[in-house]
């Protein structure tokens, strides 16, 4: 069985699709948990399926360096390491090399680091990606990229988009052959429409199973990502599916959605999960805060995730407070949740031709902010 | 509905029955996971029912300092707060002022001491004690006691229990009658066999639903304390539940309950969860250890728990190392699911006559150690 993208419905720009892998399917537009480490921080596997999740991301910088990548081969690839049966994407480790790794050097072959781990060197290049995602069993492989921090010079984004360029083509060719398996190009050219039409025009040449936006939620800000948005889709093919790396806030997502990306990830539920964090329809809200520590209420009454349908505020605010695992443990899976249910409900109101009167709806209730103290 | 305790065999001197409760029937002997702070740690309370538990203990200590008892009660209670809607015994406070607490004034009134959070100062008495337990909702309230630390002067000891007992008579009367509720007083005596007779002549005295033993586990060794174990509890009423306050590794437990124990708790499954230990038949494992690294097998073949089910020791090594959530969550799931399965094996075998056969497997499979690595 091969890898396929499936449009099912459009509304606007807005559209919505069904990924077919041989692990499963994916209905699109979809919201990929980061599974950095070979797990999704505070969930077990199980927990991420029930939020409606069909796919997670993993990092290839992060299982390179523990417990490495012919390790997780040996022990039959990632997925029956971290007991996830699904489709993954792998990222191809070049964004965390630059945002995590010490003493870096770059050159046309690639790039030489220092783990943050242990200290010790690695060297990565769009072979060695290549190879590294294989052995994970990725299903979805990212070609291997260079990301600069922004703000950055039109000629240093200009050089770093063409480098990317080249090691697209690398990838491609270094990928070869694999039934079943999906090998995604990424768009660089930070916030200029020329370079990001150029860069384009470099990945539809080479020929890839989807692509990716990247270079963007790098600090730029919303509205200039969203200008970047309004253009930068349509550059890419119609018939593959687009995704947009590490984004983002859940207005970020429908934003991205509305401009029609199909696919997102970003590490902001889980993480937010654990510092108390919870996002809900009418916002986000901060569990350690003092007008919570008597609420009978639940975080959001019309969620139906365990720390909803379970607990009080006043227990979610009393478990942060001290210390307790139980806290992440909910409070991620709720946030999971709730991105999945955006997801769903866009994916409803696509498919309904209502994305507007949906998006509205959203915008709306966040406006009225959190429910009222007691 | 009445609390009730039924014995249903007895093999030796171990007993099988069932602790009748409005909230669920307890089959005894049981082993009651520790809930500290409104949470077993690491574990969702549907998880920890999964493992077959059947109560789970809180700590009066802990809840009345934060949130307060006042406030758990406003929220419907504790069953209600943490979500566990099985029963609940409290202990009484007296153990973790002394073990926890800083500044403590011991008199014939009770204990002022100052939390161990922020330092503000508190006052317990077996009355206020009874207060806490009755508004946390506690199944099983225990009474107020004093436990001194090991070793003492045996004038010391006699001292401590004889106050202990005036507490437990005041803690009698202050319970008063609450129907569905049982108050269970504590033997105390240190591992003086005179001191231990005198102290359950005075709970039998005093009349109560189950009978606990006190003031062991304090580090005087397994030797003395089943030294203790040989007489301490036919001192107790035969048709009362018999609990051994704090107990403790695997063969503590078992060598508690062939001396006629019916219930226990401790921290060990679920603290060792989180510092990478696991519980196994085969004994304990330490998963840090980089025999593991490569190490496709589970844990424990014969466990049915998901980190036996879905893990292989490699991945569960790969995630403590990588101080992941998911490392204390799998292998505090394990260790609870050992101890119920040695308690759902030793019921078993109670009921069938054949302890003693049970027990020497027990030991005999441990002694054979971990399986060799590959």
């Amino acid at each position: 069985m091969r890898f396929g993208f499936r449009r099912v419905a459009q509304d606007g720009l807005a559209r919505a699709g069904v990924i077919e892998t041989p692990r499963g399917d994916i209905a699109t537009p979809a919201f990929m948990p980061v599974g950095t480490a070979a797990t999704v921080k505070a969930m077990l596997p199980e927990s991420v399926a029930a939020t409606g999740a069909e796919i997670v991301l993993g990092n290839t910088y992060h299982l390179m360096l523990r417990p490495g990548a012919e390790r997780v081969a040996d022990l039959g690839g990632l997925h029956r390491f971290m007991n996830w049966p699904r489709p993954i994407l792998t990222d191809s480790g070049g964004f965390q090399v630059m945002s995590l790794a010490g003493l870096r050097k770059l050159d046309e072959q690639g790039v030489t680091f220092k783990s943050h781990i242990d200290g010790s060197t690695h060297h990565l290049t769009p072979e060695r990606s290549m190879e590294i995602q294989a052995l994970l069993g990725s299903d979805i492989v990212m070609c291997f990229d260079e990301c600069p921090a922004l703000p950055a010079t039109d000629t240093a984004v200009a050089d770093s988009m063409r480098l990317s360029m080249r090691w697209a083509a690398r990838s491609r060719a270094a990928f070869g052959d694999r039934p079943g398996h999906a090998l995604f190009g990424i768009m660089q050219g930070g916030v200029t429409k020329d370079l990001r039409e150029e860069s384009a025009a470099a990945l539809r040449e080479i020929g890839f199973d989807g692509y990716a936006i990247g270079g963007l939620a790098v600090g730029e800000g919303q509205d200039v990502m969203f200008e970047v948005l309004d253009y930068a889709p349509g550059f890419l093919p119609e018939d593959r599916p687009r995704y947009l790396m590490g984004v983002g806030k859940p207005d970020d997502i429908v934003g991205a959605v509305k401009r029609g990306i199909d696919m997102m990830d970003c590490v902001l539920p889980t993480r937010s999960g654990r510092t108390g964090q919870a996002w809900t329809a009418r916002g986000m809200v901060n569990i350690k805060n003092a007008r919570h520590a008597a609420d009978p209420r639940p975080l959001d009454e019309g969620c139906a995730c365990p720390a909803c349908r379970g607990y009080s505020r006043a227990y979610l605010h009393h478990v942060f407070r001290s210390n307790e695992m139980i806290s992440g443990m909910l409070l991620t899976w709720h946030n999971l949740q709730y991105y999945q249910d955006i997801m769903a409900g866009m994916r409803a109101a696509i498919a309904a031709g209502r994305f507007a009167a949906w998006e509205a709806a959203f915008h709306g209730l966040r406006a009225e902010g959190d429910i009222a103290p007691l």
